[in-house]
């Protein structure tokens, strides 16, 4: 099974690396998509990681859950038409989409949020609930299949919820 | 169950962070031990990290297992005599201790590594040998309860082992 993992420049180090790791202990393959495939973009603190596939690749490849790490790389993951693709036709075919912290601004441009309950970053609560989220301030909501998480301290119950829905 | 884990100024941040969440995950409590408690330490890659334990106050809690990350930080731990003391008392009592990549150098100045099959980082293969470490070319190599990894890419290994041996 193949998770599809999000990165771009100041990506949250820990969740982008805790669930990377997490699920290929499992024995998932992880695909780590980015703007340009081969290129290595920083953490938030700094911690680098290089992209497997380049956006434009997305839509050859199928995947089982999509991943979205917070930070202020979802500021830029969401500019992207290909990755609110795919975003959007992983929640369409009922398949696990997970965001932690800012990662929720990616969901929302996808414009999959309506009536949904979900959770993230303080400081983007009026951005989810003015896409029609309903917050919940907990280490993990789940609507379906929608998993969210608030911050890095989260990632235990995060990673949990994911390899749940996945397993 | 309580595990001990390292920090000191250069961890390497994955090898510090994915055991930690992980055992957490797992229902386990994990002290981070550091130089002064209440301080933070910088990641080789910039991840801070806050010490819960002072040194000098390790010898007041009883441990489950210890793990050592690497990074430069087992440079500066080989030379507490209180990281040693524990990791000597850990080994002794048939406890899982665990070490990644740089993170050798400590048992090897706690001297436990005499006639015991090991791995690390490559570039301390030599260290490891004059201990009378007899080295092994693996994700994780396990000596009863001495568990030992390369490098970031054999945290999945390195982590189902510890787990492994603590349940």
């Amino acid at each position: 099974m193949k998770v599809a993992l999000f990165v771009e420049e100041n990506y949250e180090d820990l969740e982008l690396w805790y669930p990377k790791i997490r699920l290929e202990e499992a024995g998932f393959k992880i695909v780590l998509l980015g703007p340009t495939a081969g290129q290595t973009y920083k953490g938030k603190h700094g911690y680098p990681c290089k992209a497997d596939v380049s956006f434009s690749e997305i839509s050859k490849t199928k995947f089982d859950a999509v991943v979205i790490p917070g930070g202020f790389a979802p500021d830029r993951l969401r500019r992207s038409p290909e990755v609110l693709q795919v975003v959007k036709e992983t929640f369409s075919q009922g398949k696990p989409v997970a965001f932690i912290c800012h990662g929720g601004w990616v969901p929302i441009s996808a414009k999959i949020l309506r009536g949904k309950k979900v959770t993230g970053a303080a400081a983007i609560r009026d951005d989810l609930e003015n896409a029609g989220g309903i917050w919940h301030d907990a280490p993990v909501v789940v609507d379906g299949n929608l998993i969210s998480s608030r911050s890095p301290a989260d990632l235990p119950f995060f990673a949990k919820e994911i390899l749940a829905q996945l397993l």
